[in-house]
């Protein structure tokens, strides 16, 4: 009684569970049409049989074949299409121009069809998409993280895919509906069972602004088994995943497994050691498989289009320190902090000679680094802290010892120049003889 | 007047800037106690000079001569000896039996001579180490996560080198010193100058305990400089180097680049990314430089023998449904949570036969899983959060179309069989036709 291709793919998602890889090859095999009527006549075509038997995991295919069969004669698909039409969904099949044939690389576990209910089409949305996966127990810190990825990936044109849970999926979806994408919600049951019952808003706003989709018939209530088979479209839909937060034991390490088995880029978001929802992705980037992101900007640059996604590098503080040459540098680590240093001094202490470090003395004190008192030259007060890293501040003055019998004698308050600089110094500078 | 090659490298060490290559390639082409003769002739050999011509960065050899003599001639190694021994500090050079070999890795900038103040034996302590580094203004997170892998270290028999500052280094070798181990301080100062000051009491537990070193004379201040070209010991000196915490612009990428140039191990601690003062650890695990270590025994994993010191892989937690068959586990997730359903309809709904439902059944209610009411099978309400996932608790009944009209008559209350499984399935389960 099956009259379409559609009738007959919606007959199959009642008989086959979501994932049945013999029922994908049985489809493959036969077409739709082919395979209902091969599974009402209970008669396998004996190719069919002998490949699945060179299966790595035959499975029971006997057993298969009489659970089609019940579930089969159970289904009214005419009906499904015709309640799904009436509460605003719609069967996607195959070959619809609304197929995101990314899904093919699923093989045999391709969906048989998608329901889909929502306003966006779902292989526009879809075309640049990240999964946000994680924990349903999230912590603050996850669902700060996960609401930011929302948000971020947005905001640069990429839609956010996930599943409909609490914590981390409903966190990215929130974000990514704030900021007004088309955000897709995968279900492991009906897309009219409302799974948690909580997420009732949060489903209606992502049916009006991005699609909520599934594999399951309408009226399907979730298992354990649904959830683990679904993330592999969460994995398949998207051009990476991301796990913000998850449990050693986690959905989305599972979710992780299926990007990587799709040769999809794979992100992971770190957090403290100290948190158990952190360990997960820290076992993915301790095993490599996954990168470490740390922004959408960075999420975005691993699934984007090498050069033209590429995330800013984190920027480093810059100090005015930096812009000091090398030379004069080496002279203001040489100047105390307290008492004072005259230039012979901290020429011998910065190992430049006496003309660069008459020269830097001017420049820094110019531009107020260093200040001469009656002691010779020493740090300002008032700046060192901005100006020395925390590490040479508070330094005392040199030792006896680094400071030579033939330092000058300090310069005066006034603003005359330094004294110049001693003989010893100055006659040698520049000669060396070769032997 | 060096009497020894011990004197000439104290001579030298106060000569020259800590890892001046250039005083490194000439001692290597003239040895210590050559180099001082040429320092005071102001005459250098000309192979060295045209060596030092083809250099990448060839240093200004006139000024460096100069600088050179400058402080040699100021230079009082033999008074330093002494007042090292009065202070209990010792003087080591390349072939002393104390010397660790493994600097010999740093090539031209090895430093000309270590001093060292405390009763460990430096060679001995740092055969089996690791270098703790990070933030000076650590967060609690960070200083909680030294101090374990300092203790944790230590436990295993691996000695912690750090620097000597406040936050990540202080809290590593507090850690050590707990767990008794001989920790090893690398100082950018001289090993009788105490800086930070707040830090006498933790380098006068380390010298009991461990060892202070430094490559400066005694007496010299630190300098930014200095504290830069020390992390190189640190690295040099273990096997690998850890990461706490670091910000973007820190020291302890600074010794993180030293590690890797030496080919030593690199691990590095996750943070939260909301933190600063992890966005270095994130960043060298995002470039792939650095591995993802949570525990000091995955550190140990890294840097220790293959093999030998694998750690152990965090557990996932293993509950009793994991127990089940798969059969059993789908006949499980078929069973609702509230209401009831009979056996034919869990069999349609799990997709397996019959006979292996009423089979699970009894089992799963020996078990305690489920339990038997006037409306069928339902899952038992006293233990279902602990045996079923978060993700399929408060499941509805399924809906009415997942039940079969040839659904049997729900169980009775008593303690009796099932009733018989419905004719048309099992009359027709094994039995497949082919064409």
């Amino acid at each position: 009684m099956t009259s379409s291709e559609r009738e007959a793919r919606a007959a199959l998602m009642r008989a086959a569970d979501v994932g049945d890889t013999a029922m994908g090859r049985l489809v493959r095999h036969l077409g739709a049409l082919g395979a209902v009527e091969a599974i009402r006549e209970r008669t396998l075509p004996p190719a069919f049989i002998a490949q699945e038997a060179r299966q790595e995991r035959p499975c029971d295919l006997s057993g298969r074949l009489n659970a089609w069969f019940v579930r089969l004669a159970a289904s009214k698909p005419a009906a499904d299409l015709e309640a799904g039409a009436q509460a605003g969904a719609r069967l996607i099949i195959p070959g619809d121009a609304e197929w995101p044939t990314q899904l093919d690389d699923l093989g045999p576990s391709r969906p048989l069809g998608l329901w889909l209910h929502g306003t966006a089409d779902l292989r526009f949305a879809c075309l640049k998409s990240v999964a946000v996966v994680g924990a349903r127990a999230a912590t603050q810190y996850g669902l700060h993280i996960a609401a930011g990825f929302g948000i971020g990936l947005s905001e640069a044109g990429w839609s956010v895919v996930s599943g409909g849970a609490y914590g981390v999926d409903g966190a990215a979806h929130k974000g990514a509906l704030l900021a007004d994408s088309p955000t897709v919600v995968v279900l492991a049951c009906g897309v009219d069972v409302c799974y948690p019952s909580g997420h009732q808003d949060l489903f209606a706003r992502a049916r009006d602004q991005g699609v909520v989709i599934s594999e399951c018939p309408p009226g399907v209530h979730p298992t354990r088994a649904r959830f683990l088979i679904r993330n592999r479209l969460i994995a398949a839909l998207t051009r990476g995943t991301a796990v913000v937060e998850a449990a050693l034991r986690s959905g989305a390490l599972n979710t992780a497994g299926h990007a990587l088995s799709l040769n999809r880029h794979l992100g992971a978001v770190p957090g403290p050691t100290t948190s158990a929802l952190s360990a997960g992705c820290h076992k993915l980037l301790r095993e490599r498989k996954a990168v470490c992101v740390t922004t959408p900007e960075e999420m975005i640059e691993l699934v984007g289009v090498m050069g033209d996604d590429l995330a800013a590098q984190p920027r480093t503080p810059v100090v005015a320190r930096d812009r000091l040459s090398e030379s004069t540098k080496r002279v203001l680590d040489a100047i105390p902090n307290r008492g004072g240093a005259g230039p012979a001094s901290i020429a011998v202490s910065a190992g430049v000679s006496m003309e660069i470090t008459l020269s830097a003395l001017g420049g820094l004190a110019a531009a107020g680094y260093i200040e001469r008192t009656a002691g010779g030259w020493r740090l300002r007060k008032t700046t060192v802290s901005y100006l020395k890293a925390p590490e040479s501040i508070a330094l005392d003055p040199p030792p006896a010892n680094e400071a030579p019998a033939t330092d000058p004698p300090p310069p005066s308050e006034d603003d005359s120049l330094p004294p110049p600089h001693p003989q010893e110094f100055a006659a040698t500078s520049g000669h060396m003889r070769t032997k």
